[in-house]
């Protein structure tokens, strides 16, 4: 019981961790310092995490990692299109 | 057996998806775009992962949230350093 709440709260903490830098990219409208390949790989890796998680049934791996791939995938996105928008 | 593999895998990605984030700092000396909190928060909920994976006695969890964590203290480290610097 209490391992799994220690889980609960890594996994929210580990899905949240992305949400500030989402927050600065749309105030700053600038993402040129992140890494593509930081979100690019870890969008990768957090679904796999969340394919281990359904395998193994844990739900704490599950839920951590669908917040975390969704916000990987956005910080790419938004990368992207600041670049494109600087190169015009 | 080839769920281990896949826990390997997807920790391995969530591991070293942070050292594109490192390599990026290094040459640029720069880390204005990327915020303080996601790498904070992250170190913090990645060595909770890594309590997470020795009570479950996961040797994926655990492998992968050591050198993560490691990551991420190294990408706080380098964002206060070149601040500092910046701000002479």
């Amino acid at each position: 019981m209490e391992v799994a709440i220690i889980g609960l709260v890594a996994g929210a903490l580990t899905s949240f961790g992305f949400v500030p830098q989402i927050v600065r990219g749309l105030k700053t409208k600038k993402m040129e310092d992140v890494s593509y390949y930081m979100p690019a790989i870890l969008a990768i890796g957090m679904s796999l995490w969340l394919f281990y998680g359904l395998l193994r049934h844990d739900i704490a791996i599950v839920t951590a990692n669908i917040f975390g791939t969704a916000c990987n995938i956005v910080i790419v996105a938004m990368k992207r299109r600041y670049e494109k928008r600087k190169s015009h």
